[in-house]
């Protein structure tokens, strides 16, 4: 039977469950491709460790290079991740005419466009799915399922950890730090966790997603970003009353002057299906000019789930291997990017929840309004908590009707000043 | 600039969604093919009615050979539906060495093996994701997305008008038959209803979608089916009660003696994801060995979602064509088909949800429950309405423990021929 050879650059969790996989489903995949996919090569950091799969040693080599250069390995698995040495690895490996499967969000969202040329250069096919949402065939979803409409807006949860962690705090009301814990007991996030809390992994698949849906070359900097540190659960309880709950979101919308993108914690009404997304669990909500609204759900990260996107690549992959049409399929959405203009994040309008801590004085309530009011932001809804003792910090909470968001920064830019203002202002922005 | 040359055959809903969203995207079609998508022939009944998108009559032939024939089409797109003259047409086409793309889950369903052949023999591609969830790009995802996994178990709401007339039902408390003229007049149901209310459609669905997800070719009447009529308004308030909501579901699952699958209304439970996919949306649920769970979510129906998928299987031929790639890329997920056996409906062991119609006379309770009792059904909850007037009929209802369905149903062969039985006792099964 003909043999696909596949190198691996990487054995941790992902690589693991790529082994794996490829074990446990052999003979399904032999069902689907007539030929048997094998590992050839594996690069690994140190050869002498504990693995959590079983692999013979004698493919293991500490020479990522050999793994490139083995005369058997067609496809190459890229799974280091991050800029370093992946980005020169996987630039040899396409100068080496491999294919390449890879999970590097960052590299695809940072040099995509230096890795889409090489390998159209050399006539090689790059695959990508698992970098984005892990095994939710969302690139495969925006790249050929809506090839024919327009995508108007999207919305996502494309971090696990975060989504855990706001789950956390909604249903037990536990804090940030408590429900971070308990993410990291039960392994959804890093001893660092800030790549997951701050939004940088989100903004890098946002970048790719709408590379993806807008056809548009996308700068990382162009997208917004906040991370979820400075909820608290009493901003659930408030959601709650408000009838909405609190998902850490992806938001990218196309305007006639330009594309939106942005990444922070929003408050969305609790009747729309990504509401009903709790957990560790992503989905991405596309709005489309034909189809209307539809939405992919499921594991974003995790051993197997990563693995199983990163394995169904390799079989697509094969699968050109062996019809010999490598190099002649797009392996973007569209034949050349544009550079759409992006707005900038002020001019955003939406509905904003605010939360103040203020000093329980007289008048303050006014102060804050008339400098809202100044701003042309108006109120939809005021919850003053009463004060348990004079002088110390309250609660007040407000619901605005659409505001700008430039004059939304200016406002609390002027009230987080204020004496009377005990903390910094923790601003939501509303989706509905 | 290149041009791809395609010909419909019918012009009616999805035939003008096709023309209508060929020309709105046009643009953006042309920017990811680097060609042009032009309709150059279309086959109609009657060249003369008023059509829902404007198209030019020099297009428009009631001779369907010619336009297969026509030497500018590479591309036929089948819109006719049903099993005659779509089935000859399409065999004349891949002859004829055009490649297709077609709508028609029941010549899929019926006649995939022979079609798929033809067209491997050819040389020609077959593309079908309108035929399965319109516009949700379903057939994609288990094709490619989860080629490396393996399915257990799908889920799927694949009839927007059964959906939307049991989301009518429940939310409005209204009879099947008012919840029918609704679908009706909103455009969702045909005037006549059967092929959506009994089951047909989704049976069909579910054939492609069991051959995609196992690899094995299914027969139509090997998938069990029972339409949505027999429930009735109390039937919802009780699944809420319960803590249930009813939706019409298709469900498939692999055994290591056979493949299961069965088209019925179902009780799931309220936090179930598919619960929330009410009206006229589509779901398909997935549970499968390394990615766990995902769900693909959308508009199932319409002229525009059904358009929009078979103009992105318009767009992915055409990049074969461009690429030179034709008939070198598999058409169904495996190589080859296996033929597994399938569970007998009677096999099925699950909760149930048992209506009864009985007289209020005394003992008839006992009666009912000694039945069940000797063929093993055990009893969860169990719910009497007090009689208005003796001798009229009362509703009993009862959820079971997990029972056999052989035995549920030899129960109630027993039970509807009481002479203390006033009507067919409605059966539910649930699925949690």
């Amino acid at each position: 039977m003909r043999e696909i050879g596949v190198g691996l650059l990487g054995l941790g969790n992902v690589g693991s469950g790529v082994v794996k996989l490829l074990h446990d489903n052999a003979a399904a995949i032999e069902a689907r491709l007539g030929a048997r996919v094998v590992v050839r090569k594996i690069a690994v950091q140190k050869a002498e460790k504990r693995r959590l799969v079983e692999v013979d040693k004698k493919l293991l080599t500490t020479d990522a290079r050999a793994v490139i250069d083995d005369p058997g390995v067609e496809v190459i698995v890229e799974l280091i991740g991050g800029e370093d040495p992946a980005r020169a690895l996987v630039l040899q490996a396409i100068a080496s005419r491999r294919h390449v499967v890879t999970a590097n969000k960052f590299l695809l969202a940072a040099h995509g466009d230096e890795l889409f040329t090489a390998a159209e250069r050399r006539g090689v096919d790059i695959y990508y799915e698992a970098a984005v949402c892990g095994g939710i065939p969302i690139i495969r979803a925006l790249r050929e399922g809506l090839a024919s409409d327009r995508i108007e807006e999207l919305y996502g949860i494309v971090n696990g950890t975060s989504n855990f962690i706001l789950t956390e705090m909604a249903e037990r009301g536990v804090a940030f730090a408590d429900a971070l814990r308990s993410a990291q007991e039960a392994g959804y996030a890093e001893a660092d966790p800030a790549l997951d809390v701050d939004g940088g992994d989100a903004q890098q698949k946002l970048a790719i997603l709408m590379m993806l849906a807008f056809g548009s070359r996308i700068r990382l900097d162009d997208i917004y970003v906040e991370g979820i540190r400075a909820l608290e659960p009493v901003d659930f309880s408030y959601a709650d009353k408000f009838g909405y709950v609190v998902r850490p979101l992806v938001i990218a919308r196309s305007h006639d002057d330009g594309l939106e993108g942005r990444v922070h914690p929003t408050m969305i009404p609790r009747r729309w299906l990504l509401a009903s997304v709790t957990g560790v669990n992503n989905a991405v909500y596309v709005s489309s000019y034909a189809l209307g609204h539809s939405m992919y759900y499921g594991r974003g990260a995790g051993m197997m789930p990563t693995a199983m996107a990163v394995v169904s690549d390799v079989i697509e992959l094969s699968r050109n291997i062996l019809g010999g049409v490598t190099g002649r399929l797009p392996l973007r959405s569209f034949r050349s990017l544009t550079d759409r203009p992006m707005r900038a994040p002020g001019a955003l309008r939406c509905r904003y929840y605010l939360r103040f801590s203020v000093i329980d004085r007289p008048g303050v309530l006014a102060q804050l309004a008339g400098i809202l009011g100044d701003h042309q932001i108006s109120l939809r809804q005021v919850h003053q908590e009463g004060a348990e003792e004079p002088e110390k910090p309250v609660i007040v909470v407000m619901l605005t009707h659409i505001a700008a968001e430039a004059q939304v920064r200016a406002a609390l830019a002027i009230i987080d000043n204020l004496p009377t203002v005990a903390r910094k202002t923790c601003l939501i922005r509303l989706a509905d």
